[in-house]
């Protein structure tokens, strides 16, 4: 055995390791990987606390740096196990990955932006779907599929939703704006139509005048009736995404009927054995 | 008749009086206690009203204190009168049975926790089940079946509700941490990332700066366009269930099975004309 | 012709204006009506604004007394009209009518009971009936039919959302009423409940704990969820409703399959013609 | 070719730059627009900023005078390369047009008018349409052809909400009106209801009394119930027009018709086998 074969079991090994959870090794790994990522979210979590800040600071963040010392190495090992290193690099989890420890360092010039490694959250995905919770992924992929088809139409609701917004934030302004020191500007009033569409209704921003409560009563109904609209579309979706689960294509030999229930023995319509 | 049979005579009445409600008895019993279970609610709301409880607070507790006595009889006088008490104290009711007169003792010790006695509320469930209102009670069951069939697919989504609130919250609070003071921590912002993507918005904390506006607008859009996604999930899921109900009107002449389409003409278990 | 004719030709025509609105008489009848309905509906509204009441209220006063004496005399005129008034008067417009003078009499013992004219805009509902929106009013029916359909079910989810907001009150009543003074006792708790469950969120009372803003997220997310069910419910029933509308019930002659596009022409599973 | 064909040649070419994108010149013709369009949106909204306009006020104001003799010169040449100009003027997009450079006109007179040039953003829909955008533009009048179909049902629901929020509006007034200064009148009331029902919850009105309250939960847990009609509504009409679009896959071999059900083995109008 050459070492070059030798560096490829070793390879070969390293990947079992970290990318699977067959083994017990792999899933020991997978384990101590989802402590840690746990771990340092409830530090970031901690560390924007000023009174958890002011008295733990150091310690959390020597923490922090072991952990994205961690992070590093596994993030390296990860390249080096895999076969074509750029693809996983360009890959979505691969982004994750770099992301989660991207932060700590870029911190050490702009301090603040080391919060932003709450996106370590997401590498708990790779979790779930490497532990073989593989029903919860099914049942989430049937969701994403069906979110997936539907996003187009979606996303042309919420264009319209913006345009909406846009125009009838204007509208206030030119009623309320005088009157109304909150509404001070266009882009203020389409944030306050915004928040009023989608029936958030946070109060900070609230129209005072008669005529400005009637165009906000219209945005408010407006919002009532149209919120259907989504979701119309993604239970549409949905109800065909879920149904081609259930209905195993089954065709009838005589009649070549479908539709035919998964318990179903005979045709339903011809009444042939299936 | 020797004295095990009287003992198991006595048992039987004593059963057929508590838990069930088809003898004279058996009704006057559960109208007490459902009498009882009334009036100790309201006891219990009264005494979190401070005016109340300072001008009426010793008779309150007193007339608590012998609802609760009531209470433990009759919890007593369940176990001995059912068969076999292990199954029914472990029960989903007789859980709830031991919680509506726990708090009552435990406050002797933490005064605080006998507010926990609304608890007692859950009781009714067992009430209005005994008391035969069987249509509500079928009703009931069907949106339940609908709501458990869907459970999975919904505990996802909010798990993935969830995983959005932390990396949204985590992004407000790099954002507009520094100049609102609002937003003083990551827990505080995922917080409010709930409050407005659930578009309940409360406006207790609300974005000061034009970008946390921005990604307020986005997350509000968000969070109405996501809306959707339960809903269709449980549309599609109870438009099965009631289905379900529906076919159950016609039989097979041959097999007598249920559960056939509206369209079908032939018995899909035996292939029998309908 | 005797006087008894008499009278009961005098009582057809008066019915005739009254009541209907196929003659000339009778549409102009209507159209007063709505006109006064609508005065005086503004005429209520303008009274409870201050400002205008402290400048017109006496004049604003005599006109609503006119209104209401005239109402009566058509109230009196309707059960003079009608073959048999008691079952005119125990009917849901026949109490509408009454409920809107009813409020001007009770007004000269309890002065406040006077808003309550606004009852008048329930009798709009008569006049788009009578005046034959058919179109509408067919619409409004297949509505009114989906609702009824499904009100048992939306009233045990609403009961259940009850039950929830009670429970869950109380507990936020006990995580944050000692140190937050707007829990100050369980019914504000609950209603609190209610306002974040149904995702109306007003702010007036909201958590400032850690802890009552864990229990907040779960209540936000709960309701999220849950706020599905009605919608469920609903559109399955509506589905249903609309099908039924659309599809002419059409069967095949040769093999008696329903479910035909209302423009077929041959049956879809066996081709014969239909 | 006399001078009558060249004109008419001119006006064609003309046609075609600014009506089409289908050459060269209407491409770039359509990105310029694109271009001054948004760039004119920029400009009132920061016109609409007063530290913004109090700085460079007199600049926006010189960039939306050339904006809009631009666009004027554009609508006089839309006018006269049309064939039938009245058709165009009275057209929807003729109509945007207009409005898309009067308020700047108009503000000689009245200046607040002209931040109602934010209309200018409907014309980004002529855009998104002449640029192609086919695929987007299909799904965009899938949707607006099921909103139009639902439209009269979610007006009469409409109708009455509204009628239950001035019933209700008045009510909480008479309950609430007279201890807490925030119901001062009933359309003020009314406003409230309108936001209570619909979810929004601004919380710059709410109840204090416990009777305002308990009022107040119960027009939420209303507004929580039928908040599910208009989705009912839609969800149906979407699942149609949806079902409509995919049924355009299978065509019948003998008549080419299409609009077959996926479960259809004859053609419903020729009666042939698919």
């Amino acid at each position: 055995m050459n070492s070059q074969q030798e560096q490829r079991n070793w390879k070969k090994k390293l990947f079992t390791i970290i990318f699977e959870a067959d083994t017990r090794a792999g899933k020991n790994f997978d384990l101590a990987l989802l402590v840690f990522i746990l771990i340092s979210l409830a530090l970031v979590m901690l560390q924007s606390i000023p009174s958890v800040n002011d008295r733990y600071g150091p310690s959390l963040n020597k923490v922090e740096w072991i952990i994205t010392i961690l992070f590093s190495i596994e993030y390296l090992l990860r390249i080096i196990a895999v076969r074509r290193p750029v693809k996983y690099i360009t890959s979505f989890y691969g982004m994750v990955d770099l992301l989660a420890i991207l932060p700590t360092y870029i911190s050490l010039i702009f301090p603040a932006s080391h919060f932003l490694l709450v996106i370590r959250v997401l590498r708990l995905m790779r979790i779930f779907r490497i532990l073989k919770l593989s029903q919860f992924v099914r049942e989430g992929n049937a969701i994403v599929q069906a979110m997936k088809a539907s996003a187009r139409r979606i996303g042309i609701f919420l264009a319209f939703v913006l345009l909406l917004s846009v125009v009838l934030g204007a509208l206030v302004y030119v009623v309320e704006g005088r009157v109304n020191d909150k509404f001070s500007s266009i882009p203020q009033s389409i944030y306050w139509a915004i928040v009023t569409i989608t029936t958030v209704g946070y109060g900070d921003i609230s129209p005072i005048t008669p005529a400005g409560k009637i165009v906000a009563s219209l945005i408010m109904l407006l919002g009532y009736a149209i919120l259907a609209v989504p979701t119309g579309i993604v239970t549409v979706e949905m109800s065909k995404t879920f149904k081609k689960e259930d209905k195993h294509s089954q065709a009838c030999p005589n009649c070549a009927a479908y539709g035919h229930d998964p318990d179903a023995r005979f045709c339903k319509y011809c009444g042939s054995e299936l």
